[in-house]
């Protein structure tokens, strides 16, 4: 199972309380039992937004795996008066033993796609209800804003460096998602060891400013990493951080990075510069405050690579996919709370997204408790991840970046703006 | 120690690429052991906030005592050429063994407070940029805008249920800060089993959705629970939801919660039914996308508790304190990337915020390389957090609470509106 990280602690407490009383209360009861389905999905997108990336699929098969209550665990709950003992005991034997289908990782999504179905008895099922959302909602957020900056980059590549920005651990997460969604890189070292993300990084200001002159900076870093490397040339006046450079590495210099000022102007200006010394080959990175908008207006400007960081890790101003995980059925009988949303309907879902002749996606129907007409180009968007608590379903790091690749081709061409719009495929219940 | 979690693993490698490489062209060139200073600030405030809470230093303060690095770790980091063989052995022996200041945790800031001072070799505290501005970042995001929902909610008990909508341990961290922060309690179990900080949760919509009527389901809640329990009443229809509450509960009933609707007007009808079936010292708690705004607007509703989720954790629309980990000293030598915004200047800096003889604070003066002059009511902001690599200081969380709480009291009355404004101490260089 290549999703399982042996380093990962499992904590099945970073779980909301009312997950463990509901499950106490319907043990003594008698309805824990009962069979259940529930579906995690977007009422819908961010403001806007035309589609959303499923991401954290993998991270969430690993935590159903390993979601598991050990003495201690039990002892602390028992303690803290969140659980009775019948309760504990049933925690103590817990193992998911029920269904789970999924949109594979680097799917698409729309308003009310069933992205997670989730089917077995009421407690097994709603003691995962924290762990799946906390997951897909963050990582979803991540991938569905990066897919965008990939998009405004137009082939050239970004490497994801938000690690500092966000928390320690969801920032290991945002590197998977970004790469899922087509970033080529990340700085984040954990998510090189735990995912095999490829990693980048040179030197900040900081070196720099350590040695006596910029010169002597830029020599050390050469000296230790040879031509192939990326000098930092804003630390004071770029013209002079430019030159320095070529100074110390030649005209073989891999790349230079400008951190700041007007990227447009400047990006235009070091080019010019580095021509004239005769370093054509020498490749510009830009970065500082990058999102998808700031990328889309340097693509006249002779950029060869971005670094984002902020706006990738807090999703680009949505920085949660806002899914919820619903109980929509009881022993084979359609529930849903009735004072919500119009739309929101109860019973299993199953999806098919259909596409013309061409391969241009066309809608994605959703039917509750039954199966879509069958038709030609018919992409069923859902697979098994888990059948009686067995993992059946494993996606790879590159076949989900593949998946998003081919589908934001599949989907019409206006999804791919970065206006505000409606959602680039319509959704419909049949 | 009482900020070390055990139960944490220690994960060095949550790290930006370039630290290492950076450490290791520094090993190269003997520039690696000059004595540096690095400190941590905020350029700014996000737009129209008028101040910021400063949270995670405890979690910063445990992830320096544990970054060490393992021979696995090692090994992937030479396998992967991120590091030499003379960086290898270095992280091998790693231990830091500066001297690090801070402002306390629950401490105030504002622009260019300098939060942390990191004085050691340079190798020593670039490698620890990353660790400090994730934890950093993340948390006092999370801390400054629960503060303004705790000031917002004048005295009635907030309760943080953000986790679902964020990274599953970003949520644990979240709910710590919101609890520094001022708020009552969480519905993350991890945070109490870490922390402390009280947990409270009952019942979703999908406990009474399991039921075959709700009454049945509250019937279920109340047997297990008694009275001193909050029913969930917006399921269905809310009128028939109290008053299938009070025929559980009886009018000893602790609490309802509404979770949708114009909370306003459902407050107020839900009071008066409840005040009509005897039940007048049953509380009203209300939740569903309330952030510091909504919160207010509820300040004449008859609500007696609120839960805060989605804009807890996301920082309510700034989910990262942007705060920077800069080179400021070399050898005793301020330095400064010459291109940055005015203001910036190099340097180990001092600051004290200055009081009226009434306590209300008038500014904060930051000196470079010296100390500010001695007045009546200064506070001292910077207390001692490690000494030669030995951790020396230690706040708890209910002394950051009160911390926040007595700090929110001394600035001027408007440093407290929730409207866009500046910043509510001016800083000022001397």
């Amino acid at each position: 199972m290549p999703y399982l990280d042996e380093t990962v602690a499992p904590v099945p407490t970073r779980t909301d309380h009312y997950e463990f009383t509901m499950v106490d209360a319907a043990l003594a009861d008698g309805t824990a039992d009962r069979q259940c389905v529930f579906e995690v999905f977007a009422r819908r997108l961010p403001t806007g937004r035309r589609y959303g990336v499923v991401s954290g699929i993998g991270r969430f098969a690993e935590g159903v795996a390993r979601f598991h209550f050990d003495d201690d665990t039990i002892a602390g709950l028992l303690e803290r008066e969140v659980i009775g003992t019948q309760a504990a005991d049933w925690l103590a034997d817990y193992s998911f033993g029920g269904d789970i289908d999924v949109y594979p990782e680097g799917e698409l999504y729309f308003p009310n796609s069933p992205i997670v179905t989730v089917s077995g008895t009421f407690a097994e099922c709603v003691v995962l209800e924290t762990l799946a959302l906390s997951i897909l909602n963050h990582d979803s957020a991540v991938a569905s804003a990066a897919a965008r900056m990939v998009t405004a980059a137009r082939g050239r590549p970004i490497l994801e460096m938000g690690t500092r920005r966000t928390h320690e651990e969801a920032a290991v997460a945002s590197a998977r998602s970004a790469y899922i969604a087509g970033f080529g890189a990340t700085s984040n070292l954990e998510a090189g060891r735990r995912w095999g993300v490829p990693t980048a990084g040179t030197a900040a200001h900081a070196f720099t400013l350590l040695h006596d002159t910029e010169l002597e900076a830029f020599k050390a870093q050469v000296d230790r990493y040879g031509t192939d490397t990326t000098l930092l040339v804003d630390t004071y006046d770029i013209t002079q951080g430019i030159e320095n450079a070529i100074e110390a590495a030649g005209t073989r210099l891999r790349a230079i990075r400008i951190d700041s000022g007007d990227l447009d102007v400047m990006a235009q200006s070091a080019r010019e510069q580095l021509d004239s010394l005769g370093a054509t080959e020498t490749r510009i990175v830009v970065s500082g405050d990058l999102d998808e908008y700031a990328i889309a207006a340097l693509a006249a400007a002779p950029v060869d690579m971005y670094g984002a960081g902020t706006s990738v890790v807090v999703g680009s101003g949505h920085p949660t996919a806002q899914l919820v995980y619903k109980l929509v059925e009881v022993e084979g009988r359609p529930v849903a709370k009735r004072s919500e949303h119009k739309g929101t309907v109860g019973g299993k879902k199953t999806a098919v997204r259909r596409h013309k002749p061409t391969g241009t996606a066309t809608e994605e129907v959703i039917v509750s408790q039954g199966e879509p007409e069958e038709r030609p180009g018919d992409l069923k968007l859902q697979v098994p991840l888990y059948r009686d608590g067995e993992l059946v379903h494993v996606t790879s790091l590159d076949a989900a970046r593949e998946r998003v690749r081919k589908r934001l081709i599949s989907i019409p061409w206006e999804g791919l703006k970065l206006s505000p719009g409606d959602p680039a495929v319509p959704v419909v219940a049949e």
